[in-house]
């Protein structure tokens, strides 16, 4: 059969990783998709810069327009990144009938309705696997290989960056900067770090996958983030003593009120597999009424293991070149007049187990008082643990864990704790996960 | 659009499972599908048989020729198990036109040469997602996810019974056969347990990864298989001192001399994911050359969690069932003119560290035996450890980490230690696989 010709939008790490995978391993692709995927041009910034990947046979330009416009193009693969022009461009490749594979998951939370209307109408494939989870093929798991079931909820470890500094900081005892500046060394932190480890970037991610799960429109705007700045190397001690990992997660969950988006640390028990993925790692459970507990673990960044990504989904579409559009897997796993909104619950009505870390004046009827304020918001407390006093400080850590209570009962019972003199500094809260 | 049609042969377990799934879950299924599906007809071997499904619109017959010849029904559902008279049936099917769904994994492991040529010839898919990991989408994983990359080794625990029993023994202290009656009471092994004991049912299951994995025929009869019934505690017990854990991997590695293809208990190192793996769940790991390492984690087996698998394999032959065959997923991963024969590695060839347990007598010499024997067989020795002497014994053991090293060296000289007077009982070997 005629080889497919696919054109790339950016020579940057994984488009380079895109064109080696596709030339180191075109048998055995080859032998898999049934005819040759070759690289016919790519779009670059700059023409002269040394890249390291073959490029023989690769027509390259420095307008992108020239591959969203090429006849001779059967699939554009963005690689790009950002919103715009990358959104310009997607949306004129398919007004040209192209099909279009893209790893960029900001564009995909952010104008994926927009953009998948548009291919839905021309009858073509917008694929993003590459989008979430580097590597591991949770979009394909989760739109065909559980398509059986009702998905109550799934749960991720979905940015390697802040995942590699929480490791650091349980397993070296490094402070959070610490950790970042080393992520930044070993090049899994960018300069400016603050989608990474703010939570954007987890939000991005977890946005399509509770799309994707539960048949709803991409909603990145309601989902909560919070990232990983405040977490102390104690509060991850404190953690471990008590029996829990802290770990950036990404939870999207099915209640009778709507759907909880929320991206935030949490303590997860040291006994569930999530617990032990460490570095960079990521790793995604997603819970079905039928098939229970599945997880899903590997690499999430880097050229290769995203390359990875986008040749199966180039795979995917080369075979579903010939076929009819109406029977070809949806993007968001449900057909398109199938989606349903549901409302998406403020975090102030969802209910979550707590870790309480208030630093408190060694005296009495402290205990009294903050046990007294959550006693009023009716939180139940499981633990508090007293710290012993340290040489030369006059003050003590209380460590609480409270049993499932509504964020907005404990927004309230924070706001009079912090208000008592005998608390000092900042109380940091941690929601508690247990995965079930 | 028309519902789909599909008759089931076998209404046990998984039967009503598949039909309970379709039925509870029928408006999530259609919105992903874009179709209903529904049970037409079921052939059971007992008509009057109280069913915990609901049997509503199910022409129920006794004579399963019925449900492969019925001009109604599009895809047919073998959940019978066993290869006679499933192979004939299925074949029939195939004949008439009609798509198969099987979670017959013995089937396929031991015909799917045979089974998948006729499919290919006819045009329709025989579907086998539910025959490994039960909802696991290990074999959509490995077939589309990781399309992009030249997999070098996967490992998995896929058989749960096995994997209970080894984790009862380490969280237990109980013997292996205490284990296994366990296993017998809460329904998780047969009466029959050797298929699960014994291995035969992992090979069944590595075989068909294997020919996935890398384009290779299906080798059952070539798979070197070992079950777990001589492990005993004191090996848990000393694997654990070691920092490892033992379970009942298959293990299909590609190297320079062909196709590793085994299934045996392993020594893994308690850090790996892996290892952490417990109870019925089942894991695989794959090592592809662009993706690195990803791991796949579920319920390995049950009503439900095999059901997930076969209606997401009615889903995806549903939508398949408008497109040109040429360009739907081939059966084994690699089109049907790509699948390459690859030498299999005979057992003697393969290269393993081992860990080794002997009973010896107490008396000096014994260790310069021991050493001196596996020196001779350029056998390294990681480390030796002799415990300490329990009351009323005359012999002490004494276990051995190996170096990798070649199994038919290792066979020789454990018969030559096997022949030593100072050596009690028979010598216990276990591989290590350090999944690398």
């Amino acid at each position: 059969m005629k080889p497919v010709t696919t054109g790339i939008i950016g020579l940057g790490t994984v488009g380079c990783g895109t064109v080696n995978v596709l030339h180191r391993n075109v048998d055995e692709i080859s032998r898999r998709a049934g005819r040759r995927i070759v690289v016919g041009a790519a779009a670059v910034r700059d023409r002269n810069r040394a890249r390291d990947c073959p490029m023989q046979g690769i027509q390259i330009t420095t307008d992108p327009v020239d591959i969203v416009t090429d006849p001779k193009i059967d699939i554009v693969v963005e690689l790009m990144g950002g919103e715009e022009p990358a959104r310009q461009l997607i949306l004129q490749a398919i007004a040209n009938g192209k099909h279009v594979i893209t790893a960029n998951k900001a564009l995909i939370a952010l104008h994926g309705n927009e953009i998948f209307r548009a291919a839905h109408n021309q009858g073509v494939t917008v694929a993003f696997e590459a989008a979430v989870g580097g590597g591991i093929p949770i979009i394909k798991v989760l739109r065909e290989g559980l398509a059986a079931n009702r998905i109550n909820w799934l749960a991720g470890i979905i940015n390697g960056t802040t995942n590699f500094i929480l490791t650091d900081m349980r397993e070296n005892g490094n402070e959070f900067a610490e950790g970042l500046r080393l992520a930044q060394q070993l090049g899994y932190a960018e300069a400016d770090p603050g989608f990474d480890i703010d939570g954007i970037d987890a939000a991005h991610k977890l946005t399509i996958l509770a799309s994707i799960a539960f048949g709803i429109p991409l909603n990145f705007q309601q989902t909560y983030v919070e990232g990983i700045r405040d977490i102390t190397c104690n509060d991850v001690l404190y953690a471990e003593e008590l029996g829990y990992r802290i770990k950036h997660l990404g939870v999207a969950r099915r209640t009778d009120q709507g759907v909880e988006l929320r991206v935030h640390p949490c303590l997860l028990p040291a006994s569930r597999l999530m617990a032990s993925v460490n570095g960079v790692m990521n790793a995604i459970v997603v819970e079905g009424d039928a098939v229970g507990h599945t997880l899903h673990y590997g690499v999430g960044a880097g050229a290769e293991a995203t390359a990875s990504a986008v040749v199966a989904d180039l795979v995917d579409v080369v075979r579903a070149l010939t076929s009819d559009p109406g029977n070809r897997v949806p993007h968001l796993a449900f057909q398109a007049d199938a989606i349903k909104n549901l409302p998406i619950v403020p975090m102030s009505e969802v209910e979550c187990a707590f870790y309480l870390r208030l630093q408190v004046t060694d005296q009495s009827g402290v205990l009294a008082d903050v046990t007294r304020i959550l006693g009023d918001e009716n939180i139940s407390i499981k633990s508090i643990i007293q710290k012993s006093k340290t040489a030369g400080s006059a003050t003590v850590p209380i460590i609480i864990l409270t049993y499932p209570t509504r964020e907005r009962s404990m927004d309230r019972a924070l706001d009079l704790l912090q208000a008592l003199r005998t608390i000092s500094g900042s109380i940091m809260r941690i929601r508690v996960e247990v995965l079930r």
